[in-house]
C-alpha cells in the first residue's frame, strides 16, 4: 500500500513532490486516447528516476525470445509494447540554468488528473540553484476527437527576478524499452527536420517495419501576447529541436503551446507519413489550443454520459470507480478492429503483448454495457481475423484438421509467451473467446454475427477441444490431461474442472450455433463447411459424445467441484491461517511450495461457477464459494472481482464489499507496490463488473435484463448506466429502493428480482423496498 | 548417426580430414587426467570451425542466471565449466605462410587416440598455397603421473623444398566460453612473462577469484639435434609467445617439444602460483619428453590392469567399451574429494555444473568395481562436505530442522539449475545420494563410514523426505505431490512411484544406519545427535509411520507399479508404433505434447526396480519391464543401460544386447548428432554396468559377490575385472562357461548363479556349462 493521493470525486490529485512516488504517478496520471498513450512524464528535463513511456497503438516489437532452457514449441519472439519517440518534451532554462525538479527546491507541487475532462495538469514553484524562483503551470491532453493530436500548454512565471527564459521544445527518437531482452534499441530514424516553429522525426521499427512520424509546432505568448520566434534550430541524427529565448519580467507569464501529431503506418501510407504529420499538426495548431480543448472536454462529457457510475457517500469509492472507467475509455475506443487491450494499456511495458484472455473475460462485459455494440464486435472480429494464426498455433502443438488454439499473449495472432506451463497448457483461454461470442449475442441480440464471423471461430475452438480431450480407458470417460487453469498456482494438472467445463460448453454451444446458422442462413453454413472442410455429422457426433461422457472431478463427500483431480490430497489450510508476513506468497515462497500448496491465485472453479451460474442452484454456488474463497490468496488483480460478484450472488453483501475494496483502489493505493510498472487496465473492467454484475446483480436472461440489486451499508446510493439493445438505462440503487430511467431507446421490459416491469421510453421506474 | 571412425581394439582412428567432423573429433579425441582436460583442438592455427576447450578441474564460473520468467527460488547463477587460457598452441609458418588446415590441401591425415597409452597423435601432409609441401606429426598427452603437466611433440618435415620454418609456441588468455549467458569474458589476466624458451600467464576468474597459471617451456630439434634458440619474444595483455625460425632442408625433420604446466589455486597459494608454475614446467622439461611419456604409459597400463574389459569377436564393441572406460578414467581419478564428474567431463561446456545425480547413480558402481575404495569414498565425502549447503537449499524451499535437499546441478553444493520442474521437483536425486552410501558400504564392507561421514547425510535426507511427504486426509495415506521423476517427460506429477519408493527406502535405511551406529559407536551417535539437534524417538517414529503408510500407485488390473497417479489415463501407445520420422520426439514434438503422452524418456519405475531388485520377485520385475520398456523412447543417454541390465536379469539376452548397442557407441557413432558439444561421460559408466551387472549379472548380496553370467550370441567371450574388498578378480565369460581368476588378495568365496565357490588366492575357477 502507498496512499499518497487525495480523495476527490472527479480528480486524482497528488500534492507535494516526492521523487520516490514519481514513477508510480507516471503510471497513475497516464493519458491515452485509444490511438496513443503516455505515461505522465514531466515536460521539462528530469534527471531523477523515471520510466519513459510513449506508446502508439498497434506498433510493437517482436523481441527475440530469451529463456533459460529452450523447450520445443516456444515462440521465436516476445512482443513488446514499444516505447516510441517522445514528443512531450520542453527543456526550460531560467537564466541559463536547466529547470530540473530533481535539482531544485520544489514547493506547492500539485499534479491533477481531471478525469471529467481528460486533462493532466501540474503546477509548482521551483527555486533554482541560481536563486531564481519560478511558478510553472502545465496542462496537456491527448485529443479524443482528433486522435493523432496531443497538446501541451506550459507556462513559466518569474517570481523574484527579471531575466531570460528559454524553451526548447523537441522530439527525441533515441529511446529504448526498459524491458529489452538483449538491450537493443528498436528504432531506426528515417528523417529529421527542424524548421522555425516546427520539427519532425520519422522512424521505423528495426523489425516488422512499422513507421511512425512525430511532428511538433509551437507558439509562445508573454502574458497572453503571441511572441515572434527567433529559434536556434537543432537537427541531430535522432533529435530535432527549436530553442527560443525571451526576456521576461517578474510576474510575467511566459507560455508555450506545443501541438504534436503522432502518426503511424497503421493509418498512413509510408510514403506519405512525413507529409501527413505536417498536415495534421498544422491543422491542430490552426484550430488552436482553446478549440481543441473544448471539443475534447465535450467528447469526454459524452463518454461519461454513457459509462459513469455515481456513488454517494463514499468519495474514495467514487474516485476509484471513475478512475477505472476513465482508464478503460482511454485505452480502447473500439473504432479499430486491429487493436486490443493490453493488460497495462498505455501505461507501462510489463506483460508486453497486447491481448490476453482478459479482453474476453473481463473487458467485454464492460464494453457491452457502456459502449455501442460495434466496440465489442470489433474486439470479437480481432479474434476472427486471427483464426488462421490460431490454427497454425495449434498445428505447432500437434493438432490437425483446423483445430484452433488462440494464443495466451499476442499482438497479431501469433503466440509470444514462453513458459510451457502457460503457453501450452493454459488453454482455457480458448473457451473465453467462444464465451465472448455467446455473451455478445446474448447482450446485443445480434445473432447474425454467428453466420458472419462467429461460427468459424467456434468450430476451430471446438475442434481443438475434441482433439485435446482424450479417452481414458481406465476411467471410461473423456479426460483432459496436462493443463493449467486460471489458477496459475497449479501447473500441468489433470482434469481441471474449469477448463473441462468451458471446453465442454464450447462444443455444446458450437452445436447450437450450427443449428442456428443452419436454420437462418443455410447457404452461409454450406460456405463455411466447405471453407473449413467441416464434416457436420462426424464432428458434431464426436462433440456430442464428449458432451455426454466427460469426466469432472468432484469431492464425493461434499459435492464440491474439484479444482483438479487430486486437489483433496493436498494439505488443506486456509489463507486466513497464513502468517501475514509471508503474504503475498508469490513473493515469499519458492515456486514448488506454491504449487504443492492448496492456495489459489485467482478464481478457477469459481470462474466457471460465475460464467455458467445458470447451470447451478444457489446451494451449489454457495458450497463452492464457501470452499474455495477461503483458499484463495487473490494474488492476481483479476481475482477479487469475480469473488465479489459471487458473494453478492449468494447475498453476502459485506463479503462482496470487502472484496470490492481490494479491486477498486488496487492501483490508486498501490496494494502490490507495483504501480510504477503501469496500471492494471484489464482488471479495472472487473471492478466495474463488481458493481454492476455484483451489487447491481445485472444479468441477461432469455434476452431480457435482470437486476438483483443490493447496496453495501457503507454507501448511500450508487447508479450506473447500461446500454442494452438500443436502450440506455440509468439504474440507481439506494437504501430506499431501485430506480431505473429509460434514457434512450424505445419502451423496455426488464426484471427486477423476479418481477417483470415495463418502462416506457424517456420515463422511469421507482421501486421502494418494503 | 555419423560413423567415420575406424574400428580398432585399442585406438580411435580418424582417417582423412573432413572439417565438418572436426568439432565432433575434438570431443571424441579429448584428453584428460583428472586434474585438467582438453578437447582435441589442433596445435597449429586453425581458422575453421572449432570449439576451444581447455579445462582445469574445480575451476568454474557462476554465470548470472538467465531465464524468461523468474520464479521464486531460482538460483542466482548457473555454474559454467570454464574454458581456461589455452596452452597447446604452436603457430607454424612455412616460408612465411601460416600453416592452417582450413586453408591448405591436406592429405594422409590420420588422427589417433591411443587409449592404451593415453596419447593423442596426428599426422598429415599439407600443401600450402605457396606450393610448399610438409609432413606434420604431432603427439601430446596430459601426464597422469604429474597431473599438472602436459607435453607436446610437434614435428614438421619439408617434402619439396628447402626453406624457413618458424614455430610460435604461445599461451593465450583471451578466451571465452561459447556458452556465456551475457557474452562476457570470465578471466582477468594478472601477469604475463615471456623470456627466452619460456612463457607464463597468470589469470583469475572475475568472480570467485580462482587463480590459474599456465607455463610453457620448449626446445627445438633438427633431425634430433637440439637447436640453439634465438626467439622473438612477445608479451601482450593476455598473450605470451616465443617465435623461433630455422632454415630447414628438404626431408629434414624440425621438431618442437612443448612442455606446459597448468596450476590452479585449488592446489597452490595464490602468491606462489606464478613461481610454482615455473618450477613445475622446469622440472618437466628437465625430466624430458621420453621419460615423461614412459611413466605416463606405464601408469595407464596399471589402470587398464584394473579396469579393462576384453571382448572377443566384436572389434566395434571392444573399441567402444575401452573408449568408455578410458574416458571415465580420464575424467575422475578419485584423488581429490573436492572434485566430481561433470556430465561432459573435460570435453565440452554443455550442462555446465559439475555434479548431477549421475555420479551416484551411474559412476559410483563403476568406480566401486574398478578402483580402490578411496575413489568412491571421495565421491561420497564430496556430498558430506556439502551437507550444510544442501540444508540451506532445502531452507530456500521452505523446509526446516536440518532437512537437506542436494542440488540437481552443482559445483560447490549450491543449486545452479533453473527450471522449476527440475530444480525444485526432481528431488529423487536426494535418494541416489543416500543409496550410494549404502552401495559403497555393501561393496566395500566399510561400515565405519556411517559413523564417520554417512549418518549425518542420511539424517538430513530423511528429514527432507519426511517433510516433503504429506498426509492425505482423502487417501488416509502419505503422499508425495508435485515431483518430477527420472523420466523428465513428466513434470509436477503426484506420487511418482520411483521417488516415493526411494524416499521411503531412505528413511528405512537411515533407521537401520542409526541402529548400526548406536551399536558400534554410541559416542559418535551422541555427537551427531547433538550436532544435528536430532530427536531420535520422535523423528524415527515419524519415519516409521511413513514407512508403513506410504501410498504407492499401482494398476489394479495388472499389478504394474504406476509411474505416477493417473498414468493409465493417458492414451497407451507403444514407442514402436511411432513414425520414425518424429523420433526423437524431443526434437519433433512440442513440450506439452511430450508431457501429455505416455512416452518415457528414461527408466523411472524401472530405475526403482533396478535399484531395489531384491524386493521383487522375477515375475514382478518382468511384468514391469514388459510394460514400461515398450513405452520408453530412451532419449537420455542414461536410459538404455538400466534397461539392458534388467533385460539380462529376466534372461532376455537378445533384448539386453540390442539395448547395450544403443549405449556403447553412443558417442563414437554420434547417435544423436550432438557429440560436437562433448561426450556423455556419465552415461559411459552405464555402458560398463550393462556388461558387468547386465551380462555378467554381478551383484553383492549379504556381503558376497554373485555372478549370473550370460553372453550375447554375437560375442565369443568377454572378461572384466572386479575389485571387491581386497580382491581383484578377473571374470571371463564365454560360450563354454565362466572363469574367475583371483588375481589379487586372499581366498574368496562367491556365488555363481545359486552355487557358492571358493577361489584360493592367486588361483582360478572354471565352470563349464552343462
Amino acid at each position: 500500500m502507498n496512499e499518497y493521493l487525495k480523495h476527490d470525486e472527479w480528480c486524482i490529485i497528488e500534492e507535494g513532490f516526492k521523487p520516490e512516488n514519481h514513477r508510480a504517478s507516471e503510471s497513475i496520471f497516464s493519458l491515452g486516447n485509444g490511438n496513443m498513450g503516455q505515461r505522465a512524464m514531466f515536460e521539462e528535463h528530469y534527471s531523477g528516476e523515471t520510466l519513459q513511456g510513449t506508446y502508439v497503438a498497434g506498433v510493437y516489437y517482436p523481441d527475440k525470445t530469451r529463456v533459460g532452457w529452450w523447450k520445443n514449441g516456444y515462440p521465436e519472439y516476445f512482443a513488446k509494447v514499444l516505447n516510441a519517440p517522445t514528443w512531450i518534451n520542453i527543456d526550460v532554462k531560467i537564466n541559463g540554468e536547466m529547470l530540473d525538479l530533481a535539482k531544485c527546491e520544489v514547493s506547492n507541487f500539485v499534479r491533477t488528473l481531471n478525469m471529467k475532462e481528460g486533462v493532466l495538469e501540474r503546477s509548482f514553484i521551483a527555486t533554482l540553484s541560481n536563486g531564481n524562483k519560478v511558478k510553472v503551470e502545465a496542462k496537456r491532453f491527448l485529443s479524443i476527437v482528433t486522435s493523432e493530436v496531443g497538446v501541451i500548454r506550459y507556462s513559466v512565471t518569474p517570481l523574484n527576478f527579471d531575466g531570460k527564459i528559454s524553451f526548447t521544445p523537441y522530439i527525441d527518437a533515441d529511446v529504448m524499452n526498459e524491458d529489452s531482452n538483449y538491450d537493443e534499441k528498436f528504432w531506426e530514424v528515417l528523417a529529421v527536420k527542424s524548421i522555425k516553429g516546427e520539427g519532425y522525426i520519422a522512424a521505423k521499427t528495426k523489425k516488422l517495419d512499422f513507421h511512425v512520424c512525430m511532428g511538433m509546432k509551437y507558439e509562445v505568448c508573454k502574458d497572453g501576447q503571441k511572441q515572434e520566434l527567433h529559434p536556434i534550430l537543432t537537427e541531430e541524427e535522432k533529435y530535432v529541436a527549436n530553442t527560443v529565448e525571451f526576456d521576461v519580467e517578474q510576474d510575467q507569464e511566459l507560455s508555450i503551446y506545443k501541438y504534436a501529431s503522432v502518426l503511424s503506418s497503421l493509418n498512413h501510407a509510408k510514403a506519405d507519413i512525413f507529409n501527413n504529420a505536417q498536415v495534421v499538426v498544422s491543422a491542430a495548431s490552426e484550430k488552436s489550443y482553446g478549440s481543441l480543448l473544448e471539443e475534447h472536454v465535450s467528447a469526454w462529457a459524452d463518454k461519461w454520459a454513457h459509462s459513469d457510475i455515481v456513488i454517494e457517500g463514499d468519495v474514495a469509492a467514487q474516485q476509484a470507480i471513475r478512475f477505472n472507467i476513465f482508464q478503460m475509455n482511454q485505452t480502447y475506443t473500439g473504432e479499430d478492429e486491429r487493436l486490443n487491450i493490453g493488460p497495462k494499456g498505455f501505461t507501462g511495458e510489463k506483460y508486453g503483448g497486447s491481448t490476453y484472455w482478459d479482453t474476453e473475460a473481463y473487458c467485454v462485459p464492460f464494453y457491452l454495457s457502456t459502449s455501442k455494440p460495434e466496440v465489442t464486435r470489433n474486439l470479437l472480429i480481432y479474434r476472427h481475423k486471427q483464426l488462421q494464426k490460431a490454427i497454425e498455433n495449434a498445428e505447432k502443438l500437434g493438432f490437425t484438421n483446423g483445430a484452433a488454439l488462440y494464443p495466451m499473449v499476442t499482438m497479431n495472432g501469433e503466440e509470444c509467451h514462453n513458459e510451457w506451463e502457460i503457453t501450452f497448457e493454459e488453454i482455457h483461454r480458448n473457451g473465453a473467446i467462444a464465451f465472448a461470442i455467446y455473451n455478445y449475442i446474448r447482450h446485443t441480440g445480434d445473432e447474425k454475427y454467428l453466420a458472419e464471423y462467429g461460427l468459424d471461430v467456434l468450430i476451430g475452438i471446438s475442434r481443438f477441444w475434441s482433439q485435446r480431450i482424450t479417452f481414458s480407458e481406465a476411467k471410461k470417460k473423456y479426460v483432459m490431461l496436462g493443463v493449467t487453469g486460471p489458477n496459475e498456482y497449479e501447473n500441468n494438472i489433470n482434469n481441471n474442472w474449469y477448463t473441462s467445463t468451458i471446453a465442454n460448453w464450447c462444443m455444446k454451444y458450437t452445436r447450437e450455433a450450427l443449428q442456428i446458422v443452419k436454420a437462418s442462413n443455410p447457404d452461409r453454413l454450406k460456405e463455411i463447411m466447405s471453407n473449413l472442410n467441416f464434416d457436420f455429422e462426424v464432428e458434431t457426433a464426436k462433440w456430442k459424445d464428449i458432451n455426454e461422457n466427460m469426466f469432472y472431478p468432484i469431492d464425493e463427500e461434499t459435492g464440491v467441484f474439484l479444482q483438479q483431480e487430486g486437489y483433496m490430497d493436498k494439505e488443506q489450510i486456509l489463507a486466513a491461517d497464513l502468517d501475514p508476513a509471508i503474504r503475498p506468497i508469490n513473493q515469499h515462497w519458492s515456486w514448488d511450495r506454491i504449487l504443492r500448496s492448496c492456495f489459489i491465485k485467482q478464481a478457477d472453479v469459481l470462474q466457471g461457477v460465475y460464467l455458467f451460474e445458470d447451470q447451478f442452484d444457489e446451494e451449489t454456488i454457495k458450497k463452492n464459494y464457501d470452499f474455495y474463497e477461503p483458499r484463495t490468496v487473490h494474488e492476481s488483480s483479476l481475482s477479487p472481482c469475480i469473488h465479489s460478484i459471487l458473494a453478492s450472488k449468494i447475498g453476502d453483501i459485506d463479503g462482496a464489499y470487502q472484496l470490492y475494496l481490494r479491486t477498486s483502489r488496487l492501483d490508486l493505493d498501490d496494494y502490490n507496490k507495483e504501480v510504477h510498472e503501469g496500471l492494471h487496465i484489464t482488471s479495472m473492467a472487473g471492478t466495474w463488473m463488481s458493481i454492476v454484475e455484483g451489487f447491481g446483480g445485472l444479468r441477461v436472461v432469455n434476452g431480457k435484463l435482470v437486476l438483483n440489486p443490493l447496496i453495501p451499508k457503507e454507501w448511500k446510493s450508487y447508479s450506473f448506466k447500461i446500454r442494452f439493445r438500443g436502450n440506455l438505462l440509468n439504474v440507481r440503487v439506494s437504501e430506499e429502493g431501485v430506480g431505473v430511467i429509460n434514457e434512450e431507446g424505445e419502451d423496455i421490459s426488464l426484471f427486477i428480482q423476479d418481477d417483470e416491469y415495463k418502462i416506457e421510453k424517456e420515463s422511469s421506474l421507482v421501486i421502494e423496498h418494503a
